[in-house]
């Protein structure tokens, strides 16, 4: 039975009645908020999942209706579906569904929002519904609602982050002297990792949230596949031993700038300096740095993963909607992500020892104007396997990479030359 | 001429009309945002200031009536009045006159909040208007709208914050070997301090932002004169040198805690960890941390005071009242400031030495059952002037003072022992 609470009703309100998609950890962290925390408005009144039995629950409280029928919880009095089964289909279905049905959708899905964002909010509002999403960036840490309602005044014109726990608890454990086989093995053990990691490793959940940030703070709409993710899987621990020699680490960073109406967005393993704040965040935490014309680096940290902190951002955007707030909906526009990053770059070559290798490269970069910062060769490594480094000062990719084009006809390399962006 | 705003009309709104009370610094700041950016929907219509014609500014609109009668302004057909004055009166008196009369207001007045912000909140909503502070602490880092909207859905356990930027500049150049005195004559050169520093090194700003926050956050009403704080002018050179050797620096931390009910609450110099996030925080900087029983420690930080990013708060503010965003307003409880910290201490003493002084020290602190931790005594100071320091594994700041009451009793004090929380 449908229970009314009488603060609210006293206000003419009636509690939002919430629809749980999807009772995994996050799920059930959502529901065990409500039932402890009992937020004035909100009743739990549907759970939404594959073989449901095996999740029912008793302390979500009597009133819950556990069901696989995905179309009957649609069909129902709930008001608010809350989406947390993650993927494009057959989450962007039911979502659909719900807003074309007049309900509010709250979702921690990042793909969906970073891909359809758009279409689903013109949705809702043509509906009269909302779509409010605060867990699809940074999980716990207020990036969202930060940003919706009270950067709004500012013009950000940069975005860094650490979008992504999973490669930050990874390469944390690196820097550290760990392998990454092993460590991802214990990132699967501990439930930070898939079974298939390719969406945290790859970049591609870094690159979905970056898109996101994108259009809420730079105001420009990407398509998400115009940033091309690097994988955290080219990195080995001889970088980590070069990168402290130069002061620095190495972190999965997202990264967004606009110039003057120009886009350059990209993911990947970034050297970042041991004194800059991205280097504060350790294993899952994640870390979103915003540069904006007027108010200057505002910085936030936390938790960005995990069932709770998850489940407390979706809580606060039903504590939200309970309360008649409503999403600040500044105007984007549509862009392309074509402009390039003018920055320092990290090359690290293996090669078999001989004379002239460092000539040559040096040719090829003098060749592209590209100046060299420092060349970072250490003892103890055997000469037909080499590894050494050099840094280069701010030069736009295109401009490295024809020079990387030249190098990689050398005899000498081993592998290809690792190229990674450093931050400064 | 008031002219509107095509985009918005189509959508059958108009713009709000902006009253600017206080052209200063920040005032100046806001309508130059609101020149520039031309957020969709707002509009200055009026600035009221104490002998205007001297800040008649020609690049904020020909539409802008410059005036210097209140009455006049509040008259007006302005939908929002924005305070900038600063003080209780008589900014409270305006804000209340412009709530009576329907309009919302948004300020950036942490004492007027600190003290009256329930009884005007509760003003707004009886007359249909809305009251928003976004800058109001921390000016440009969006902690306020970050709690509001973003860790509702959490319990908030703990504050610590660094919430005044005159404080951490002081002290920040003080650790780096500067003596107080030149270093508050700089900070007032450049506009960090005022002719009268007392509301910020007294710690008596720092206290007005954390009763905010802990009302927003904890959801407790306490009484800002409850908390009694500790000014920063008790430190000294030897403080600094001593808490490097602890592996510390000293800031003013406004902390609170919420311990099953119970609320405690302090504002002083503090000695924080070198590795903390605290003492990431440089120059004028403030940082924010919020630990929630679910969500765990949530970091927020960046420019908290200067012109252009308190402006960007109250842009975002008036930005979303014109996008009929509106604040989540969970009920608060009123609560009384007397629970203690049980935290560890530094204590440092200046004395004319002699045998027996520690043994006599430590036998004040048996006696109150407070454990020591370390006794420092560095080499290279005069006998008859001697600083040495004793910290304390964590203990209740009442048992503490009854122990140095006792200890002040001793003839070789030269002055009184100097006790400072310290921040694990």
């Amino acid at each position: 039975m449908v229970q009314s609470d009488p603060a609210l009703e006293s206000r003419g309100l009636r509690p939002l009645r919430i629809a749980i998609f999807g009772f995994g950890t996050v799920g059930s962290s959502v529901a065990r908020i409500v039932a402890e925390c009992k937020p004035e408005g909100l009743q739990l009144t549907h759970v939404f999942n594959r073989n449901v039995a095996r999740k029912r629950a008793d302390w979500a409280g009597p009133s819950v209706v556990w069901s696989e029928d995905a179309d009957a919880v649609l069909a129902s009095d709930a008001d608010v579906i809350v989406e947390l089964m993650g993927g494009l289909d057959p989450a962007g279905g039911f979502i659909r569904r719900a807003l074309e049905a007049g309900k509010s959708v709250v979702t921690a899905n990042k793909k969906l929002i970073a891909f359809h964002g758009v279409e689903l909010e013109r949705l809702a509002a043509r509906h009269g519904g909302h779509l409010k999403y605060g867990a699809a960036v940074a999980g716990g840490i207020p990036v969202i609602p930060g940003v919706e309602q009270g950067l709004a005044g500012d013009r950000i014109e940069k975005i860094e982050g650490i979008l992504n726990g999973t490669c930050n608890f990874i390469l944390s454990k690196m820097d550290a002297g760990a392998e990454y086989a092993p460590v991802l093995a214990e990132a699967q053990a501990k439930g930070y990792a898939e079974a298939d990691p390719t969406e945290d490793v790859g970049g591609f959940d870094a690159r979905a949230k970056l898109a996101i940030l994108m259009r809420l703070a730079m105001r420009v709409e990407v398509d998400p596949d115009e940033i091309v993710p690097r994988p955290i899987t080219e990195v080995t621990a001889v970088d980590f031993s070069y990168a402290r020699d130069l002061g620095c680490t190495i972190r999965q960073v997202a990264r967004a700038q606009k110039t003057n109406g120009n886009v350059a967005a990209t993911v990947g393993p970034t050297l970042i300096d041991l004194h800059s704040p991205m280097a504060w965040s350790r294993g899952t935490e994640n870390m979103v740095i915003l540069s904006g014309h007027y108010g200057g680096d505002v910085v936030f940290s936390g938790h960005g993963a995990g069932g709770h902190p998850t489940a407390v951002a979706v809580v606060s955007d039903l504590v939200a909607l309970a309360h008649g707030s409503r999403r600040v909906e500044i105007p984007s526009q549509k862009a392309k992500v074509e402009a390039e990053f003018d920055v320092p770059h990290y090359i690290r070559f293996l090669v078999n020892d001989r004379p002239g290798i460092v000539h040559e490269i040096t040719g090829a970069l003098a060749r592209e104007s590209i100046n060299i910062r420092a060349i970072v060769q250490k003892a103890g490594y055997p000469a037909n396997a080499l590894p050494f480094v050099v840094t280069v000062e701010p030069c736009k990719s295109s401009a490295l990479q024809r020079a990387l084009a030249s190098i990689r006809t050398m005899d000498c390399l081993l592998e290809p030359p690792l190229d990674l962006q450093m931050l400064e």
